[in-house]
């Protein structure tokens, strides 16, 4: 098995430190958080410029020179609603250390990324949903079969698609959650990777207990064979459980020191 | 699915104090750790006297009434190689709540502690061992098999037998975890209930590793329909864990405030 593939969260234009970083073209926020994202052990940086829609193509290309010129090259994310944009990242991304990750293509309108993917030789995130939420895992499963079909036609490989069963909220949705858990499960039997914003599986509990809720439900998932993670990787406690659990799953070897090391880490100092 | 059940495991023999207690026939360190672990939600306390060779029967009687004299009939795990002791402690035992829990037999040398749970309509902890450590899943879930029939056989509804995949070191067995969690997950589709020391896990880690191992490997389990384990609830983290997978399972209703509920918590003030 391989190790947990963690894509650090922390550039998002909701913070609102990033979205005026991403207005002004101020490269300190958005390096600082990379930074510390990277030290922390993320292995892809996620870069989320939300729906862009008036300046989205020169910003991502922006953004994606910026991070992996500072940064050795570092694996990315593009995260934008804005197809055009996606594109913009994806003729300037340096693929040396790894191939870049489109994030996110649907089973609905956003089914074109995942062609956009095959033709830039990409990563893509496919999210196993259509129109709001699937209704049950034979939906989910039938939407995660579309897409394989889909990206195997667009040359993709099965590994550059990371599946996502869509995390659903516990609070509202916890009747969900075995489903969800169960579909990893099933789209690993599959032989597919899976991916998926953990933090939405906490939203609106209260701030203390949403730690706990993600750690408990992440360790869950891996226990399903869930391969990576959109996740915030400065959060000490979640680092701790992934490396806990990837020691249980036997993708990396037990030290004394575990804990300690960020054992696969990208070395962003090149 | 059923709430997780959680027996103390902190009435020991092996811990200086209980043994100095045990010996003397001195109550108060032996009810005091009984009172913090059902305070702490334990639903079954055991009471492990230890090979007890000499005095178990008279020992095992004495500590029976002791607890459940004390804590409204508290629903106990009773814990010796010594099968005479067994017998005098299920005399003595008060079903109020619970029947008693006999820990354990195996598919070896203590198989015939099923058959005295047949008889005295006891519960029983079966370990899926027979000669050390079982060799692979096939030959665990043999023992399983096994002593399933025997129970049956006896007069045990299912849900009497909590089956014990053997919970195995990481530091030394750490290719044997998968296995573990995949037996845990076969039993539960069986319809059979678990349960496991959880502390074997951990065993030899540095201390401030081990707590972070049993969390994540407890979750893991959870995830595979982990139902009960041996644990030290005075683990507040640990408790936290298993709440939180309760939630996520569906065993208990999630509110804001459930890592601070005791929900279905035995009530030991009567």
């Amino acid at each position: 098995m391989e190790k947990f593939m963690i894509i650090g969260e922390r550039i998002h234009c909701i913070s609102p430190v990033i979205r005026k970083a991403l207005a002004e073209r101020d490269p300190q926020p958005i390096l600082k958080r990379a930074q510390e994202q990277l030290e922390a052990g993320a292995h892809y940086i996620d870069f989320n410029i939300g729906p862009a829609e008036r300046d989205g193509e020169e910003l991502m290309a922006w953004g994606v020179q910026l991070l992996q010129k500072e940064f050795n090259n570092v694996p990315l994310a593009l995260d934008t609603a804005n197809r055009k944009a996606i594109e913009a990242g994806l003729k300037v991304y340096d693929r040396t250390h790894a191939k870049p990750i489109i994030n996110s293509a649907d089973a609905g309108g956003r089914i074109d990324l995942i062609d956009l993917a095959g033709e830039y030789e990409a990563r893509v995130i496919a999210l196993c949903a259509k129109e709001g939420i699937p209704r049950d895992n034979d939906e989910r499963m039938a939407y995660c079969q579309e897409m394989l079909e889909r990206g195997l036609t667009a040359g993709l490989e099965p590994e550059d698609m990371l599946f996502d069963p869509l995390c659903l909220v516990i609070k509202g949705m916890q009747d969900k959650q075995i489903e969800v858990l169960e579909a990893i499960r099933m789209m690993t039997e599959m032989g597919l990777l899976t991916t998926g914003g953990l933090s939405n599986v906490s939203n609106g509990c209260p701030k203390h207990v949403r730690p706990i809720l993600d750690n408990a439900w992440l360790a869950m998932a891996m226990a399903n064979g869930f391969s990576s993670a959109i996740i915030n990787p400065c959060d000490a406690e979640l680092m701790k459980t992934i490396k806990s659990c990837d020691i249980i799953n036997g993708a990396s070897l037990y030290a004394d020191s575990y804990l300690e090391l960020n054992e696969g880490a990208f070395a962003f100092n090149g």
